[in-house]
């Protein structure tokens, strides 16, 4: 077999899982959107079905065999590399997977799930204690079997989402970008300001125009995707069907808004992935930390900046006709107010990140050990407390309010911070090649920003990895610098400091 | 291994194909429903990926083995006893299927598909010969290797819709049934009546709110379940999750009203199946025959009938204001109006079966080459003329109107008519056990009519085959005579012979 011959085949075999994976993603999201409520065992059983196909597919041993012998050729191109490169890192992560953990993990995180949710519901932490210890064995069990030599449980955990990131690299970054978080957080405290609330009707009809108005603004292709709505928004898919949706909150319009120009953002770079890279390892996304880059980057830089303002304004005005304010100026501080509050989800720009950054500390604690799980509400409540003034009043909204851990998943939230460190660097990058935006942005022209997206970032798939992604999109590495000049740039002027 | 072991063993592996299938139903009904324009390209990937995968696992070799060690026990009950039979007789359709055939069966229909809408909206039938002779090529090829001993080409392929069935047996039947129809439109066309037409506003959001309400009279169950428009209405699914689709006509609010009654009458047969035998072989429809006898009984016996006409006329009363009509029976005359056409999905339940017959008489001539394909568009014409009096002026009209062929599907035409056979056995062996079955209708009560189709067909699922199944529900054998006399009642008492 010539190298030549190896590629081909395994990229027959790499498209076959790629649309068995397609496939999946439509169960999901139609369970989330569409299924009627009795189909939820059918539902599992097809699931799982699937799932045990490609697992199947994605530790067939050919599969070293072929990447072995294409590997004898040393002229590829960089995308037939990323390939080669990307299809070795997958089947050595499954390949080294004990059989039956993932069928113990799928177990183990349905039931820990259902325990989870009750216990919120209760406000009850010991009830989830159980459930949580036996997933964060496996989650060990896993992490010891897939890690490289040399690579830390908590780095093999992260690998998943995260291609190559360490640790150690992001601690001392994570860490000033906490102190600068706590100084800014104090100012906007300190401040006699008071941005104004939004005020007047927003029927959901109204809303859900708005919210397409707005995803079209963008750049959102309807011709290869949909919005619909759902109880947790999110996006899913890829090159010609990348679907999004949304909430509403008839109470409050900022819910729906904000919610559709994130799943906005990550459907955009779904959608902008090179056609000719679509179904290979290489035609993927660089990591979650470059896709939350581009969801932070539409809902904040953009939705949440001074220059879309007047046109934010305008689209809302057409909406709902009064609300409350008047001014471009007092919109855009009225969708920055920052408010005292326990939750991550609903948390503003100034705040977000110390919520992860603490999740981030937590649950390594968890998984090394140090921290034993039934220490973690107290261990929750102190951090919470150092961070942000004050304790919670019980589990619900201290440590059982993500629903990440009770599904096994570990290593994950760092990549919302990745994702606002990225967001804040490419945007200051945009700006310096684009010195007109602000005047386009006003007048809800956002196709200069896309093009830009589309050219430096949306393209290139998984051809380089994230970092030589953000350092050539940006010029250079991406620390905490532009993320705090953002941020006190945005929040001094709204609150006067 | 034991018998039992045997059984448990099969059944894990139908359960996995079960589930998959259940994931590539979903995978259809998304197509049809929401996928968005540019999705097409991927979605053919993951079908195809999908289907691969359902072929391997239908012909695994050690499906014989635990079929053979199974039936050492012979005192298994009649649903395993069923189970064992169907997976029998899949399992040996599959495995002799050739190697590449369904792949180029899938390559060529797809192709011919492409060339049946150009030619039907060129309304030139020649474009269309070369692909449908291909077409027929394969599927011949594959009654061939499919086909059990003594079995003919055309009862090969007839089998998957209709398990068991035989040409022989049907002509006798269809030839009858045939002569009576004949008779039955010379009457009609013979009288003098005129049925009113349905006139006034049709808005799409009240025709959907009506269908809403007529499929839950019918007992269908929302929490199992949704209703959605698509270009061609269709029901889909099982068990917990049994989905109907209709479509709107904005001048015409019928279309909508019995295509959902229609797709409701589907649903309900594949939302009653016992729950015990979800997902086994015994749990599917008894025959497609079967399954056209629940959509046909709702749609005609139910809904067009005289008895139900004072409830629809109050139902479309609420949906629609004035529609032209005052009292139940020019309603009832009305949504049974017989009218002069070429097309067989606009035609009345007195020409329904005329034009399925003729289609079961030609696709048996195109399998056996008595029929070149090349002649078919004449002989379609001659044999139209000779049922209904007048000759198609284009292929559009005649020949080419139907999907069906393009997509390699022959022997299926039979069973819309053996359900409408099935429908009118099992609506007279229904008054004979419901007296007051027209009383509750009036009054848009329909839970006697849906008790009574549970008890004697929906959870049987496949337990019987199909002429088993309607012989215990009727009290014996179907013939042409429950059907010719459900018509001549009908349409003598509205066009008064």
């Amino acid at each position: 077999m010539t190298p030549r011959d190896a590629y081909a085949a395994l990229s027959d075999h790499g498209r076959r899982i790629s649309a068995l994976e397609g496939a999946a993603t439509i169960l999901s999201w139609d369970q989330e959107t569409m299924m009627p409520p009795r189909g939820g065992a059918q539902r599992a059983e097809s699931r799982g079905a699937l799932a045990a196909v490609l697992q199947d597919l994605r530790t067939d041993p050919r599969i070293a065999d072929w990447i072995a012998e294409a590997g004898r050729a040393d002229d590829w191109p960089a995308d037939i590399a990323a390939d080669l490169r990307d299809a070795d890192r997958a089947y050595t992560r499954a390949a080294r997977l004990p059989a039956g953990l993932a069928e113990a993990l799928a177990r183990e995180t349905a039931s820990a799930h259902q325990v989870w949710a009750e216990a919120r519901a209760a406000r009850d932490f010991p009830r989830f204690v159980p459930a949580l210890t036996r997933v964060l064995a496996l989650r060990r069990e896993e992490a010891a079997a897939v890690a490289a030599p040399g690579q830390t449980p908590y780095d093999a955990l992260l690998e998943e989402f995260e291609p190559g990131a360490r640790v150690e690299d992001l601690i001392p970054v994570f860490a000033r970008l906490r102190a600068g978080l706590t100084e800014t957080l104090d100012r906007i405290r300190g401040a006699a300001v008071r941005p104004p609330k939004l005020t007047g009707a927003f029927p959901e009809s109204a809303q859900m125009a708005l919210a397409r108005d707005l995803a079209g603004d963008c750049g959102y292709d309807w011709s290869a995707g949909r919005l619909d709505r759902a109880v947790h928004p999110f996006s899913s898919g890829s090159g010609g069907d990348v679907r999004i949706t949304t909430r509403v909150d008839p109470s409050d319009p900022t819910e729906c808004i904000f919610a559709t120009l994130h799943e906005t953002g990550h459907a955009l770079y779904e959608q902008g992935i090179a056609p000719a890279l679509l179904g290979r390892p290489s035609g993927r996304w660089a990591s979650m930390g470059v896709h939350e880059s581009q969801s932070r980057f539409w809902e904040n830089h953009i939705g949440r900046s001074e220059a879309f303002a007047p046109w934010l304004l305008h689209r809302m005005s057409i909406a709902f006709g009064e609300i409350g304010v008047k001014k471009a100026g007092q919109l855009h501080a009225a969708v920055n107010r920052v408010e005292r509050g326990f939750i991550r989800t609903a948390a503003d720009e100034a705040q977000y990140d110390l919520h992860i950054l603490m999740r981030f500390d937590l649950e390594r604690a968890l998984l090394s050990g140090d921290l034993p799980p039934e220490d973690l509400e107290v261990a929750w409540a102190d951090r919470f407390e150092a961070d942000f003034g004050r304790r919670p009043r019980h589990a619900a909204e201290g440590c059982l309010q993500d629903v990440h851990w009770s599904e096994g998943m570990i290593g994950y939230f760092p990549t919302y911070t990745l994702g606002n460190l990225n967001a804040a660097a490419l945007a200051a990058a945009m700006r310096r090649d684009l010195p007109d935006l602000d005047a386009a942005l006003s007048a809800g022209d956002l196709s200069a920003p896309l093009d830009w997206m589309r050219d430096r970032v949306h393209r290139h798939g998984r051809v380089m990895n994230a970092p030589e992604l953000m350092a050539q999109a940006c010029g250079g590495p991406v620390d905490e610098t532009p993320l705090l000049a953002h941020l006190h740039a945005k929040f001094g002027a709204i609150y006067d400091f």
